[in-house]
């Protein structure tokens, strides 16, 4: 079997994709050589030549995942654009519309599809990698208008071969989407520490599974949080604004009448929904979607999928 | 063993408390007749009479703990008063101010030690009882002035049999403490999952594990959400400020210069604070402290351990 599939920047995401599918189909660039030569130890063909990498990957057609995080994006596209400007190209980062915006920079958008899978752990780097990592987890592969078919079947396959799911969607509606059910809840949850932390060690004594699990996600490391909700500053400030406002509602309520008002009856038919979202996933009830990339509307297929919430499977997956 | 404890009301926290300590401790009643016969049946001494139950606590001087929801205190404390006004009185309602007042408007503060086991699940009523239920778990009790100490040796003890840990407030700083480790993380539970609801269901099937921590507690019934926040109304409201003055600040920061400034940093810092507390109590680093009940200075004691998130426990307990 030949390598199809070439990985650069081989942390806790690009690790564990190279892991998921395996060294015979991977070959990759990581920019520190320790993290290169652990995952050479490890058997994987992973080297800190970018030019030699990304000319092996033109030469072989392979799909090119590009694994750092946003701050090394621009560096890498530019690599891209001079020494494989035409090969098919997919992402990991968790913003999309930023990612698409710095590839059409490059110019290398004929063949780029951005994809996020939705798995993560609050550890990062090589050794944190797990080849179930993306296992049962949700991944996001962008359609955006003019996506190549071709390459998008490719990014599906690879997601769907580490045992993901493929949810569609365009990348604008991906990083409203993920600044609701990601982003704000990282910053609810430093919030709420905050205000836990604030009423000192009797406080925190009494603390017991709500604050325990609202506040989990602010045991990320800070800059990693940063990393991941600044770049959807945009989608961020518009969920942010609606949440103030509903949080400002609620108070005026309790203020005033002494309740909290429809927020908590709203919030529990959310979260119903979400459960039962997430019932309908694990139970299998809702079918994956069919589609043929390529055919007729098969874009906006893919997002009405999405928008229902539906998974997608490919039509010629045998 | 004469049964020295008589619960009034065996829903999920007054059940579990019978459970925990066994019929041959226990008494008590209930409102509703259903109940009363589950609990009978189940081997444990539960009436729906409430004067002869509240008569033979007086005749036997068993400790008094009011299991009812908060609306229906004041019709038990009536009864109390009118049946058995001098018994010793707690009980486990989450929260302690509101509960204080109502015990002094009916006279019965000489032998009432309010009280607040930190520990309950998503269900409710005698059927979701645990005798593990709060195995581990925080009991409060409080500290509040003229606090009559063989009552709070009594609660004490009671609370440390059922295998919780007891650490000690006055009833205002208790309220204010749970304002921020728990009735704020519900009210910011049910707005995340409002925000992500609102999203539709292409957010929803993207959630992973930070949403559905994060809203985790939007899951318990409404009706319950209101009466374990609305309660503490003053305490709460205060938080909220505070909170969403946070929120404001890291929004305009993130508006103006693209970060979410210092919150993420506090944030963070907070919940390791959090983290390390709940390391030194599994871990048993900290010592409870050592109270005899009253002894010279023995509230400053409870309240100076309860400050520091130290357990007590009673100087005289073989």
């Amino acid at each position: 079997m030949t390598a199809d599939v070439c990985v650069l920047g081989v942390g806790l995401i690009g690790g564990s994709l190279l892991r998921a599918l395996g060294p015979e189909r991977t070959f990759g660039w990581n920019r520190s050589a320790p993290t290169a030569e652990a995952a050479t130890a490890a058997g994987f063909d992973v080297t800190t030549d970018l030019p030699t990498t990304l000319r092996l990957a033109a030469e072989t057609d392979a799909l090119v995942v590009v694994g750092v995080p946003l701050p090394a994006l621009e560096a890498v596209l530019g690599a891209v654009a001079e020494h494989a400007p035409t090969v098919a190209l997919t992402d990991v980062i968790s913003v999309k519309g930023p990612v698409l915006d710095a590839v059409r920079r490059h110019g290398l958008e004929a063949r780029f599809v951005g994809g996020h899978p939705m798995a993560g752990t609050a550890h990062s780097g090589w050794d944190a990698g797990d080849p179930d990592l993306f296992r049962g987890a949700t991944w996001l592969v962008a359609a955006d208008d003019d996506a190549d078919p071709d390459t998008w079947g490719r990014v599906a396959r690879l997601a769907l071969d580490t045992g993901a799911r493929v949810v569609s969607a365009t990348s604008a509606d991906h990083d409203a989407a993920v600044a609701r059910i990601s982003h704000l809840g990282h910053v609810l949850a430093e919030a709420l520490a905050l205000a836990g932390g604030r009423g000192g060690d009797l406080a925190l004594s009494l603390a017991a599974g709500s604050f325990r699990d609202g506040t989990r996600v602010a045991g990320t490391a800070p800059d990693l949080v940063r990393a991941i909700c600044e770049p959807n500053r945009d989608a961020l400030l518009d969920v942010l604004d609606e949440c103030l406002a509903d949080l400002g509602a609620a108070r005026a309520s309790l203020a005033e009448r002494g309740t909290l008002g429809p927020l908590v009856d709203d919030g529990h038919r959310a979260r119903r929904a979400y459960e039962d979202a997430q019932a309908d996933r694990t139970g299998g009830g809702a079918r994956p979607a069919e589609v043929t990339p390529g055919a007729a509307g098969w874009l906006e297929a893919l997002r009405k999928a999405g928008a229902a919430g539906r998974a997608v499977r490919l039509a010629d997956r045998p």
